[in-house]
């Protein structure tokens, strides 16, 4: 135990590994030799970086004489698996398919007692059966078998990291051969994150093969609420004038049709990031305490808001371009503006005046508040700013873009063309959902309401959930 | 060499509390016991966090009893606030309001010895009396408090630090009990920032109390500048119109007055930008010499560039959003623009294609420089790049926009309609600070002043600065 | 209380120095006294980071008297250089010109045995002779000189980092040394990366002289293309009409000529991007194995596909900002959307609508790809991710591409009045190359070709590269 202890102990370059360097060979300059089983293409990135970090690097190879001149760079011996083994002093890596771990058993002494890096990618997302690494783990028992860097490109090991904050996933069930990979990945520039034991291998070596699961709800929403809108004014706008007066207004399905279905989307979409929160204040005034948990429902929605706003922004900057757009090709444009522009008088003059500010101070908001989910802009922020950004400015976008629907929908609102087929406009529909968030939060602003929601967010219960009087007391205090 | 090797094994998991941990329970993969008082929400984040990271987590309650179940992860034990110190081996968080503090004082023996986190915020920024944490190490002299995480939203911990770059302030009186705070943070995924002694709980208890205090300088002048110019419009434009000659312009109070007003606030914001570096090379050169320093309101104004910078971007880009939104509703559009539109020869369609690509250019190199101001982006730059981007592209930005202002009111300076009321029109007065700064940094260029300067910035020190001649020779190797 | 104590100290900062300073001067916060030689710039905001990370600071001056009051924080102790050396328990910043190094040699004996740190840069780019921290070595044999800091500016030393992802590179030949200045710079909130030998300190040296070195070839290329498609339309728009009929178009040089190159010159990038993918793979195909390296021309190539896209990015963005612009003149505009509204019929409405929607979603995917060209973006994401967001998006982007310029030109490449002197229009020359890069790797996702592809890059190889069968199964598990 001891050894170990010490080598793992040292702060960060494993010190006993630095202390042999430097006294059996100086001209390592006190960096450990590190080993790499495999000699393709992970393991020539990682050679790389590792050199470039100032590790010998001894790479093992089923027949070392193949392996092309030049194709690993200087510094790095190319050797016999069991060469590599052996020179290697306490880190292995194993950069070899998990199909062919079995080939290695012949090494099982050599590895004993060293670290042994698993860096192999899960193939498939079910679970149930053991990780690669847990595999390897079982095949090599007197070895330490640490699972790292799967998460990390080769190309972004061949690059180095630009910035430290490339996060590298690392579990192990011995702590000190964990923690000497740390030392190590935090050397070669990256930023490790310790998830604990070798179990954990099951979930990092099936990261890399999630694509944005985070996104998943919020794409659907927006898919599915372009889709029924885009519909509603094919059907309003197109079908049924051709149906009914033979008009043709195809031509309108790429631009103008996408363009009234845009906004509209945007809109709803903008509601639905702060309904949630709503729902929640108002469970917790119903329920007249915080230690109730919300149902899943509420909270998955809550953790989605960030995807829910960025696809707002995504159609509100893309109805942006379409309306400009749309100015090019004038004389085919039916979109309200250019209707404006033939029958202006001072008074809709005012109108689009106004609609166009809203709508473009709505969109700077909504960009600003896009910009604070980069992660090094949002990391810059604290508390206060965040929730000034998210909560304040949020409601702001919010009020800004329904005064810019009402604005541009105000007295066609009135014309009985509007209902044409006894079919609201579309900017109608959009409005429902946004005005109720926007009213709500009025409500909870009003002192009675707030006041109350503030107390039961320090801990305060209502009597109704409390047996008896001085429970209050005893949970007032939990933060 | 064997008590700094083991002073070193602390690095990256404290290694005391992980041998005991790997000796007394194996199985828990050498992660010490944490403890936590408290059951709020920090409570349930921070374990979450805590057991993701993959420690054992113990959560001490009032009466574990009615937690209800669920709220906490599996892997934390809910217990009782003494059960919970007692069995945690190390790092105790609490987790409760401040001025519940005292109601810990039973807990005293437990805690002897102990590392005790307090993540408390200040409520108010007043200075003065003691921080959270100081009144928390009066009350338990024999544990050692270390101040942090209060800068870390509950939101943070549930969800991780997306990447490694999201800073933890840390402070305390007991180093080691730091060091292990700091290595904690760092397994959570958080980048520890050590701010020294206690004291230091200070300032960072109300660090999350500031609301963007960089910005306060930039936002004041350029919401002045905003309002005089829009005045100055509004009476040239609108009311002394109305008043002279009846003329009913109030429709263009929301876009084309906005939109006359905003680029020259943001022309001279541009200037406000470069205006301090001129200022500190002339004081350098009349002074002779960079060892005096330079008046605090210069030292601010430096600091505060970067935020005028991207205030003019933004009302820059917002000017080029609404100059295109009033192509919409060209007949009331009485901008320039149009006005040639309507009377256009060769030769002003050179002046407003060339006005054009002189806005669109210095747009442009802004958008470049506001990139730059991205954490990851400057990270990423070298000083050579940092300055070539902001003094080259930035005067490029200066002088092309100042190009796009003259263009643009070329011949239109030379009608008399432009002085109506005997007031010159806004962009030659926004023009005057601009050119100013462009004509002191030609000078500066000059040879003659540009050399001395360069000499005086490497150390060397005009005579009148120096009692003796040997003196310079000393002070010149400065860096 | 002696272990932990050590053992914590020497978490993060060098353990014994810890150990005396707690012992010599508790009031020391058991952080160690750093030394600092030289008061300049550099010297004086390294001082303020030191002090506001709770370090002990002694700046060394030649004759400190004169330094003027308030230059330098409190907790800052200004003294003569050798009371500094001596004063500084374990490390020394050495913060004056390299040509100076010499002058310090009397204080040999005060900096033996301690960590001199060199933060000079290189002041020119050319190789050969020694760096300054190998020349400073040279000077202190007994002393452990460690490079690093200088890629910090003092800036961003006065400021701190604001996220933890800010790299400073360090290398020395003694890795204790080293490994002590690590945990120094972590401590001042930047993120330490090791580069081994003070041999590195060459390339260290000159990082900040650098301009962006990867952007050359990029930009070099962009430049060309815009140089050559710029003169083709000047000679075919301009030079040529004049000449043949006098016409003068010579108003068109800044807009409508640069908008019609800009274009092709980004078509033509976003080919680029994908080119050197395709080459590989054929290359790979054709040789039956992934064994044998790419032409370094290749390589080279491949490292700058980001830079090419946001190239193409760029001119795209530019393009589309000139297209809205132009609209402002339209009396003059020329370019094809214009000449349409002239004589519009719904079938080039159609054709219109269509190549404009391509064009904001070709420009809208290009943004997302450009999005995770930020590394904090980009750092968020995985493999499959980024290969998604890469290949997938970019193809998609290209794919547009293509079709808004054939929407464009879809018609006038069949009037005659297009080929005018028998040039043919540009948007055709701009299609061959991205046409050929969508058709081939259309090739290659044929399931006979794709494959073998994937077979070769799992490490399988033709027989030809094979001298003996059994050969394949041992490359086989290559990674």
């Amino acid at each position: 135990m001891k050894t170990p202890l010490l080598a793992g102990s040292d702060a960060d370059a494993d010190a006993d590994a630095d202390a042999d360097a430097t006294e059996s060979l100086p001209q390592r300059l006190g960096n450990p030799v590190i080993g790499i089983i495999g000699s393709g293409d992970f393991s020539r990135s990682l050679a790389i970086r590792l050199v470039a970090s100032g590790f010998s690097v001894v790479v093992g190879s089923r027949n070392p004489k193949r392996i092309p001149k030049g194709l690993f760079p200087d510094g790095v011996e190319l050797r016999s698996q069991r060469e590599a083994v052996d020179s290697a002093e306490r880190v292995i890596f194993a950069a070899i398919y998990p199909e062919h771990y079995s080939t290695l058993v012949g090494l099982r002494d050599g590895l004993a007692g060293k670290v042994l890096v698993d860096v192999s990618n899960a193939t498939r997302l079910d679970d149930g059966e053991l990780s690669n690494a847990e595999q390897l783990a079982e095949l090599f028992p007197q070895s330490r078998v640490v699972k790292g860097f799967n998460v990390i490109s080769a190309w972004a090991l061949q690059t180095g990291a630009h910035d430290g904050s490339r996060q590298v996933l690392i579990c192990s069930d011995c702590s000190d051969s964990k923690a000497t990979v740390v030392q190590l990945t935090r050397r070669l520039g990256f930023s490790p994150v310790d998830l604990g034991g070798l179990v954990a291998s099951r979930d990092i070596e099936k990261a890399p093969l999630h694509l944005f699961p985070s996104w998943e709800g919020a794409t659907l929403v927006t898919f599915l609420l372009f889709l029924f809108f885009y519909g509603y004014n094919v059907v309003k706008h197109v079908l049924l004038p051709y149906l009914a007066h033979g008009e043709h207004n195809f031509y309108q399905l790429p631009l103008e049709t996408v363009n009234q279905t845009l906004p509209a989307v945007a809109l709803i979409l903008l509601g639905l990031v702060y309904l949630p929160g709503l729902v929640a204040a108002v469970l917790q005034l119903a329920r007249g305490t915080k230690y109730k948990r919300f149902p899943s429902w509420l909270d998955r929605w809550m953790c989605r808001r960030k995807e829910l706003g960025l696809m707002s922004f995504l159609c509100a900057g893309v109805h942006a371009v379409y309306s400009i757009s749309l100015n090019f090709i004038s004389p085919t444009n039916i979109n309200l503006t250019s209707f404006m522009n033939q029958n202006l008088t001072k008074q809709n003059v005012w109108r689009s005046d106004l609609y166009l500010s809203c709508g473009i101070l709505g969109l700077g908001v909504l960009t600003l508040l896009a910009l604070t989910s980069l992660p090094s802009v949002g990391n810059a922020l604290n508390w206060r700013e965040f929730t000034f950004m998210q909560s304040g400015l949020g409601y702001a976008a919010l009020t800004l873009s329904i005064m810019h629907t009402l604005f541009f929908g105000w007295d066609f609102a009135f014309f009985p063309e509007a209902y044409r087929y006894y079919l609201p406009p579309v900017y109608l529909l959009a409005l429902i959902l946004p005005c109720v968030v926007l009213v709500g939060r009025v409500l909870l602003a009003l002192p009675c309401l707030a006041l109350r929601l503030a107390k039961i967010r320090r801990g305060w219960e209502s009597s109704h959930n409390q047996p008896n009087q001085q429970r209050q007391q005893l949970l007032a205090n939990q933060m």
